[in-house]
């Protein structure tokens, strides 16, 4: 029985969407006395055997612990349901997905109120909560003695990467990151419809890509270095040039196999404008120039 | 100096840019006896002391070896150089970066000049020639048989992969994997355009957006598996409608950020588009067909 007596940080959860659902359930397991509210009770009452304490309103629910965990639908969601409620003395960690401007609004709403102020970013998908091996993780930003009072109930669900004060940073994280895989993800659209009318099985052509990605990811590394310094100079392999001259190779690829090339040539279009601004010998790393205003 | 008393397949090569020459050095290092033909004869001239035999012609290079591999600038380069040139009973190795019509093209051709056709695509760039651990390859397609009588003395300077005998496969595989890097190259690049004015170090960014990318390149292995079933609904984990839902918030991210949204709006559009015909059950893989004419 010793581990039940060890005393767990209470907590407050506004909002039982999935993500919401999925958090809860792995601090009731746990042992962290658990209230919750949701604006349709239903959500809330279903984690009642499960040893969560519904209560009825977000007042109520945000006066049963200091540390109030808020995973709603968006930032408005996040201002109609705190309207009013006393927050004074309370630890806010807002995972409501909301753009880095919106985060700093709120922390700074937060802070007028008498609340510490944590905001996070999940790099996860409900069924990756409580699983650790799976990888997911929280980006979080804003109050550091927050974090650090809470670090060890905040890692219960998924693991946690603290990125700095500024309370917009967790979500320009998570943003930032959630904006590379869309890309990641128009290429691999791309690719498969490049062999979509072959006799080309996707599932043999997956591994091919799929270990591909991983490798170039790797690549990264150099771009950051490139930036930090701003020579773009540095370490290239197969400079601004020579992969220009390749262009061609790809749009004619996608014509003959029937592709539209309205996903690669907006980039294509970038390397041609960067190459004609700054000549051949960089690498491609100028492209982020290009995109800044 | 038993190493050097087992006989090694003698190669010619055509072409001696970057890639042509760094192919070279690990044929001579391997001990394969190698004729070599420039079209500016001082690259062919370099490697002489190393043990390359440079020869004035195309025709004469050709006529030294059964193993011909060519890797000159283009198509029109290949037809150019080999022109009236007796490929009777050669194995013509073609590295050059062309398109899958083009390889197919000149797979006939040669076919009709008796020779048999091996096509390549390079996945590797000239310091990845030579160092097994740099994880470079080439795909191959066309005759299976020059393929497995020459395999070993084609693996010397990089892994091989065969994937066909249609000969337009080897580039169609190059091409797909290389448009694939570009589009995330494209999400990379809106990464730290969207971090560039921020006080984040680009290198302390950089593992957590390569270490996210390549965890999330497996998720191709579901998109085939998908593609294969033609079940979209398959496994999904976050829905085109959940996604969709997000994406002003990496509209309004750039916005605030001053980052051009030209990289990533053309895939939010083609996502709202399947939306709009096929609901928001399914994964992001319809995109797919969009994509498709």
């Amino acid at each position: 029985m010793t581990a039940n007596t060890i005393e767990k940080t209470p907590v407050t959860l506004l909002g039982l969407g999935a993500m919401g659902t999925a958090l809860a359930r792995t601090w009731l397991a746990a042992g962290h006395p658990l209230t919750v509210w949701n604006r349709t009770p239903a959500r809330a009452e279903a984690l009642a055997p499960e040893g969560a304490k519904a209560v009825d309103s977000a007042a109520e629910a945000v006066a049963a612990s200091t540390l109030v965990i808020v995973c709603l639908l968006d930032d408005a969601s996040v201002e109609a349901t705190l309207d009013g409620v006393d927050l004074t003395g309370k630890d806010l960690v807002n995972l409501t997905t909301t753009t880095p401007a919106q985060a700093r609004t709120r922390a700074v709403w937060a802070e007028e109120r008498g609340a510490r102020y944590l905001d996070g970013g999940i790099m996860a998908v409900p069924p990756m909560v409580g699983v650790p091996e799976a990888g997911g993780y929280v980006f979080y930003s804003g109050s550091a003695e927050l974090f650090e009072q809470h670090r060890e109930t905040l890692a219960v669900p998924v693991g946690t990467r603290y990125v700095g004060a500024d309370a917009g940073h967790a979500a320009l994280h998570d943003v930032a990151l959630l904006s590379g895989m869309y890309g990641m993800f128009a290429g691999v659209h791309h690719a498969f419809a490049l062999i979509r009318k072959e006799d080309i099985d996707p599932v043999e052509f997956a591994p091919l890509l799929a270990d591909w990605l991983a490798a170039m990811a790797q690549g990264v590394h150099l771009t950051a270095d490139q930036l930090r310094s701003g020579d773009y100079t540095k370490g290239v392999v197969s400079n601004l040039g020579m992969q220009v001259a390749g262009t061609p190779t790809f749009l004619a690829t996608a014509e003959q196999q029937g592709v539209s090339t309205e996903l690669l040539r907006p980039y294509f279009d970038l390397m041609a404008r960067r190459l004609a601004e700054a000549g051949g010998d960089e690498d491609l790393t100028g492209v982020v120039d290009l995109l800044v205003r």
